[in-house]
């Protein structure tokens, strides 16, 4: 019996703290996987769920993205009911809309945002523990933002990503890094035409180290100038780390 | 050996989702427990830690209040680091000033700020599952507002409680009970000189009663008049409340 598949585009938050990240792994709990199960559980037969952005382990999305090729013809709303009611309290599809067949949720996006969320006050509040980095130290926010200038445009990253065989090109268009202070919260916001694995965590660890003292301005431009991944600044922990909003 | 006590007041933030309230309980979690544990890690003695709200089991608190008598003599600043080093990360104390040995935590207390919080939106978002009550039906806000008004005031509200041989007298001065709606969330605010058990979740499912036509404002009036639990509306989840403030 053939079916008619029908592709869905869907917006996906969800709490990573407690997920071995986006992609699905053997033995592991995955949001992938999750909502793979989900879609097998509501049409009885299994297909895969195409993410915008690969999230790590521990990092949340308020705007992920994923297409998905149906086999059961239901409205959207219906899909949006039954896959939530298939799902856990941590992870929610938040919008579901039927997508033209073209419509790829990673290939197809024109740009993504992040938002890397630091704590800088002496205590980390419990509502808030789940999705901050604590910085507990006095930082220079004037230095941050400086660094941060020098970082944006379109340059080769090589120095703020990791060895991944999948990527062809290490350029990307960073269109902005900036800093958000409020209260004890500081936000570090990211968007690119796309950002290369860890990019946005080493960023984020780059812009840090700048702001204790322990890197110079002068540093960072060497470190985007010289590809070299260890001129530049650590790997900022997971949890800070939210995948905001896939532009198409 | 005689050690002289010393008196401190705690603020404290936790997040109540996975503790059996405030109260110690033998054999469960409780944040009254944790705290005990942590003062007892500290200075090697046990000490009773009296708070200024007996939060329920999965209920909130951004700024509980407590005292307890110490025998080790630490600098305030001190003895947060110490007490924060030895809780879990859902409970934290924000801060810690010596009193005065006559101030105690409930008994000094002028009034009391609890929130009530609740999702209006269609899908409740990850980020704020565990501090909300998902209402996702139509609610009448105005009809709400003004049966709030009707409850503001000094009364007898045994209708909004549950028995607790332990209160002397159920009139209380409610000296505000509003609604703040800001997107998906719909905050009841309430403020008295203080509450009876269970009696901020009662008005707060008392006002949803009336928000999805369950209940009139003429019904709550009633109520408030009658005396009787059996004629207010229902006791609201424990998820949605949050100790705001205490004030002295």
């Amino acid at each position: 019996m053939l079916a008619l598949a029908m592709r869905l585009k869907l917006t996906i938050q969800y709490d990573g703290t407690d997920y071995h990240g986006w992609q699905v792994q053997a033995g592991f709990a995955t949001v992938q996987g999750c909502i793979e199960s989900a879609v097998a559980s509501v049409q009885g037969e299994h297909a895969r769920v195409f993410g915008a952005g690969r999230t790590d382990a521990g990092v949340h999305a308020y705007g992920q993205v994923a297409h998905v090729d149906v086999v059961k013809s239901l409205p959207a709303h219906t899909w949006l009911r039954a896959l939530n009611a298939n799902l856990p309290r941590d992870i929610r599809v938040f919008d579901v809309e039927e997508a033209d067949g073209e419509v790829h949720a990673r290939m197809s996006a024109r740009g993504k945002h992040y938002r890397y969320r630091v704590w800088t006050g002496r205590v980390v509040s419990p509502f808030h523990r789940r999705y901050v980095h604590h910085a507990p130290h006095p930082l220079d926010f004037d230095a941050m933002a400086h660094a941060a200038t020098l970082l944006v445009g379109r340059h080769d990253f090589e120095a703020f990503t990791v060895a991944d065989r999948e990527t062809k090109t290490t350029v990307r268009d960073l269109r902005r890094l900036d800093l958000d202070a409020n209260g004890d919260i500081l936000d570090l916001n990211a968007e690119a035409d796309g950002f290369l694995r860890a990019m946005v965590r080493t960023l984020a660890g780059t812009l840090l180290a700048v702001g204790d003292g322990h890197m110079t301005a002068e540093g960072v431009a060497r470190a985007l100038d010289s590809k070299k991944r260890g001129l530049a600044g650590p790997t900022a922990p997971a949890p800070g780390l939210t995948l905001v909003r896939v532009d198409y």
